[in-house]
């Protein structure tokens, strides 16, 4: 299989590369694409060196695109990288609310990915974390409200986001002010609840993420769902305060056993030994971290939990490879329609 | 009026110096208390040096008595306290939750506190913040249910908090790894969903005050409350996203309109000009910064908002000398029943 990387040099890029050296797709090429600033410069893949070149006007001959280098160059190229034969996974949010385009966490609704016309969109870093543990609960109990608080990493906001709040760190202990480039406000020991424009409802495009595609990755648009996602002095790994009213009534116990034999989860749950989901913990991991699951005490029955997940794997490039894997495992990379 | 601080060497203790040099209690004398190992330091106040004394074993010979040296030294002389004649607003949890102490947030509740019998309790942090927002909306729509998630400063567990969260991030700024002692896990870049201990139904004691001193004090006992206590890395102000189902429909104009004529509140409620509730812009404030007034996506007619508020002041050190202000202002110091 050729894959290429579109947007090599970011963040996300960065663990694309990480992923792809430990996953199963027979790689028989891999093309790097960034900025024409970055052409020529060379990134390691699996004891070697390849070089990074310009992101073409046109088609890419590839067999899968991994496109992470932001919502407009998406939109711009992503129909040419489709009439010249690539299924496209797309890690912006350009595609993700076209009714054509589905929406994937392969464990969640790995199948929606076959009927893909060449794009398939990769959900918002938030909500796909908060599908891998909301989704086994609302098979088994059907979730009838759903009600989020995010404790969001600067690695959203990409490398420039982690190295502002590393700097602007730097400067407050020293004494001195910090500044802000990348977030709307100084980031270190801060918190900012505005991630992403604000809507004329005084919600964040972020927030509505999470209720837009939390209901198309779950399939249910009768799901009532809120979010308030705030940005937090940390570097990577987004972690979710997530309250759920369910159908059917669940406890805690039930919730753990049906989460502990989930895909895609880490059910991290002893507050005893002092065992809960946290960024320092889940960095670097695979499986979401799922914890302090409790009865709720504002639904009879329902439940709340604490959520960990890497949001570059996740959140990003883990989950953008697993689809890769999926299609490449149900044979469904040439099986596309082509538009 | 003679004052005496007990844990006048602490973060609340400090802040609590900071407060009285500004408040309009007539202070004819302040005495300051704190552990034996403190005692002989001396502490400024209004342009002088005052000298700490060893707190001592029995009564201690003032009106007022501010206690911030935490619950086993509350439990152990309050009663002396009180039996020498003094009246005792007390931070620690020691006596919140007996029937017959008030447990007083001044503009929510300050009648309550002309009831005392000696003691009268200051609300845990978080519940203080919460409570100047919500009591208003609840007056005027009838909270139903109310869900929080908190975004707690290190200085919830006092000046070795903040020193912990500052000296750990310099260790892991400088490539070393971060230890901890005041906390769980370590604090710098990390998020900790774990402030106070444990329970038997998964909460910790923490997530419990806010559901049974919101219900105090706001008298209502039928009010659904639920919590996420959540330690991230700033140094002081706590933040709080919360979801409120009412009895009768608010509009987001409608709470603002009511909010910025509420007492101990500043209406920070303007995304487009970045404006929202932040620690940057809360800290060393007086009033709870409310932002993000929106109406819920999940309870029709109810609200979602953002707070902010300086765990020191509001959540402290502001609160127990509003109380006594109040109680100066009704002529309620010496009206008290002794025990």
């Amino acid at each position: 299989m050729r894959v290429a990387i579109v947007g090599a040099t970011g963040a996300v890029g960065h663990e694309l590369l990480r992923v792809l050296e430990k996953s199963t797709l027979k790689l028989d090429e891999l093309q790097l694409y960034a900025s024409p600033r970055s052409a020529g410069s060379t990134l390691s893949f699996a004891g070697r060196e390849i070089t990074v070149q310009a992101t073409p006007e046109g088609a890419i001959d590839a067999d899968v695109i991994l496109a992470s280098a932001g919502g407009s160059i998406s939109k711009a190229l992503a129909p040419a990288w489709v009439a010249g034969g690539a299924v496209v996974i797309d890690n912006s949010s350009a595609f993700r609310y076209d009714p054509e385009v589905p929406l994937v966490v392969p464990e969640v609704n790995g199948e929606a990915a076959l009927s893909h016309r060449g794009i398939i969109a990769n959900p918002n870093c938030t909500t796909a974390i908060a599908a891998v543990a909301v989704a086994p609960l609302h098979r088994a109990f059907g979730v009838r409200r759903m009600i989020v608080s995010t404790y969001q990493a600067t690695s959203g906001a990409g490398q420039k986001g982690m190295e502002e709040l590393l700097t602007q760190t730097h400067m407050v202990l020293h004494g001195k002010e910090a500044g802000a480039e990348v977030f709307a406000h100084p980031i270190p020991f801060n918190v900012i609840p505005h991630i992403d424009s604000f809507g004329d409802n005084g919600y964040t495009r972020e927030e509505m993420k999470v209720v837009w595609e939390t209901r198309k990755i779950l399939g249910d648009e009768s799901l009532a769902i809120s979010c308030t996602a705030v940005r937090i002095p940390t570097l990577r790994t987004h972690a979710e305060a997530i309250t759920l009213e369910l159908e059917r009534p669940a406890t805690p116990e039930q919730a753990r056993e049906l989460l502990r034999a989930a895909a895609g989860v880490e059910v991290r749950d002893d507050p005893a030994g002092k065992l809960y989901p946290m960024p320092l913990t889940a960095t670097g991991k695979y499986d979401v971290e799922v914890g302090r699951i409790r009865s709720s005490l504002v639904f009879e029955g329902g439940l709340d939990l604490f959520v960990a997940g890497d949001q570059l794997l996740k959140g990003a490039a883990l989950n953008a490879v697993q689809i890769a894997e999926y299609l490449q495992e149900k044979g469904a990379l040439r099986g596309r329609v082509t538009g």
